[in-house]
């Protein structure tokens, strides 16, 4: 047993660096840095291949250090954010180039979004005439250009104005304000993440692609050129990337992969991209009360089930079989598990499973090298 | 717009007291405190009327300020946590009497419970004679005694050893350990509390007082008394009342009720205990792409959908239809949404949801009152 005593804080990390994995306190979220370094390197070639750049997605990960790796090693242009609150949090830390993939329609809100233009380039998604007036006034009460891009439903069916006419009229509204730059499209399909067939997967893209071009065409006409025209997940990215449209890519799920997006084949077959599991969700065994069933310490509070239970990485015959709030039932059949033992779990979906955790334990081999905060962590608002 | 300039921390905060409901900053976990109060009253009458402990259940909460109101004016002898460092955190804030209703088997959680036994009342549940010899060693270190619940397999298969012989035995291990105090048994039963026909729910929670009665029998043959003999949820709670076998109830979802528990219905066909919701999550509409669609800022970081969507409270025409991480769907059929405008959900499920925020907001009708730290939130370790 690692002796905590002479250490009271420790209460409050589930790690320590130097320790080995079989000492971690769980559940807790731990990262194979090897992984995560490869999965980076992967994702970098992919966009540089394509000509495109990346602009990684924190709200996978919500963390300052991951996202300073992914601008550094990964090649990263800047940072999506999703809420005003998470880019605060990055913009603190030091973060200089954040794009807010979402709309800001509360007053507040759009103060505290244009205080952040004082300290880093911030651009914004707006989808409706509306909102020009109340963010180009912010902009103006701080001294600040704050850029915009215009959200496009591009078939995904949730925000974003029509493509076409409306969203051309959208962006010289913007163009005019004065606080405000146009700087291009927003057009990301979330659904199609997760359509597990390729050719599917392709078809729904190709046609977000089309009407993304039809729509950058008449800006064009009406002499407004698209620095940025954004979208792509990790699902879809291959798509957007061979369109001729995109230009910059908004993948966030990469650096981990999660057991939703292992559902999805690339056309050859296998992983999209090639991305490997970075991201578990230690947990130990506290109950073994029949031969064929265990209990674990992991359950809705330590692991989001929205995209399905987790699997269990590395073990025969033992299944995640269901949750309740601070338990997971382990499923034996043909395994075996023993008491205090320590079990990595693929969450379902990694996002917001990160966000349920305050650090990330950054493991090299079977160590603890390093631990993280989840810098953002609850900053949804 | 409030002026939230001459306070920097608030961006680490959603409101402030006396602020009005419309300006909070969503999404928000907001309190009805006239509601929750009421909700305090019926269930110290209920266990009053029973002749019954209470003996509040923390984590659905996680407040220790919510923990305190029950204690006080709700008439608990103390609170029930899930964990060590839910237990931490509660002692850490003064609460003196805590019952870890699950096992603890990891030897460096077993020293941290022990250390909680400096500073307060500690029971917790065991299920294994293996887990007798290292709780004892960890109370013998600190100098403390540790009191033990004996967990029992009572129909709801998770953990929990098999009631009657096997029981027995474990408690006179535990009776006869140094450092350990038999206390009595450990009888939830978790999925009882969501059944939603009241026979139904009544004949399952009868056979598992029907086996705790048994074991309870059998240890007093033995010679030992149980102090406590625990378990009931707010769906089943009238039953384990009446069972004449239990003594403490460890009801937590009555102070807020969510969505799930509106499905259980009372034997008269009302709401179980009569409690009405005392919790909500604040969202605003930031779009409002199409007639029949509106877009909010609580998603599934806001929100745990485990047990099925929010309901959208207190509207006509408009349902909760769609979770992404950060975004919900809002189906438009007869009602209307404005943007910005302030909307109350009712969680699927209180605890998970109260785990993904810092704060409560505490309401005093349209008005905050006070902030509530959500105290132990992520600690599941």
């Amino acid at each position: 047993m690692r002796d905590w005593s002479a250490f009271e804080i420790g209460y409050d990390v589930p790690a320590l660096p130097g320790m080995a994995l079989s000492d971690v306190q769980t559940p807790a979220l731990v990262v194979d840095l090897d992984a995560l370094e490869r999965n980076l390197d992967r994702m970098r070639t992919h966009a540089a291949a394509a000509g495109m750049r990346l602009r990684a997605h924190a709200k996978s990960h919500k963390s300052a250090d991951i996202a300073a790796l992914q601008i550094g090693r990964g090649g990263a242009c800047g940072i999506c954010c999703q809420k005003v609150s998470e880019a605060e949090a990055m913009v603190r830390a030091g973060i200089g180039d954040i794009l807010v993939t979402n709309e800001v329609r509360d007053p507040v809100k759009l103060d505290r979004l244009a205080r952040l233009a004082e300290r880093a380039r911030i651009v914004v998604c707006v989808d409706d005439p509306e909102n020009v007036g109340p963010l180009s006034r912010a902009a103006r009460r701080h001294g600040v250009t704050v850029e915009a891009l215009v959200e496009i439903d591009c078939g995904a069916g949730r925000c974003g104005i029509r493509p076409g006419a409306p969203a051309v009229g959208l962006a010289q509204a913007i163009a005019a304000a004065e606080g405000l730059r146009f700087a291009g499209l927003q057009a990301y399909h979330g659904p199609a993440q997760h359509i597990a067939d390729p050719a599917e997967r392709a078809a729904t893209i190709a046609a977000a692609a089309d009407v993304t071009a039809r729509t950058v065409s008449l800006l064009w006409d009406a002499g407004l050129a698209c620095d940025i025209v954004g979208g792509a997940g990790t699902g879809s990215f291959p798509f957007e990337a061979r369109s001729g449209v995109y230009n910059e890519l908004q993948c966030g799920s990469y650096v981990f992969m999660d057991a939703d997006y292992e559902r999805i084949r690339a056309e050859d077959g296998g992983r999209v991209g090639g991305f490997e599991n970075a991201l578990f969700v230690l947990t130990s065994v506290m109950s073994r009360p029949r031969p064929d069933r265990a209990v674990c310490d992991a359950g809705l509070k330590a692991l989001a089930v929205d995209s399905g239970l987790p699997r269990v990485f590395g073990r025969e015959g033992v299944r995640y079989d269901g949750a309740s709030d601070e338990h997971g039932v382990l499923a034996i059949d043909g395994g075996d598990v023993a008491i205090d033992e320590r079990i990595r779990l693929v969450p379902g979906h990694c996002d917001p499973t990160c966000n349920l955790h305050d650090w990330f334990v950054a493991l090299r081999g079977e160590t603890v090298e390093t631990l993280w905060p989840v810098t953002a962590r609850g900053k949804v608002f």
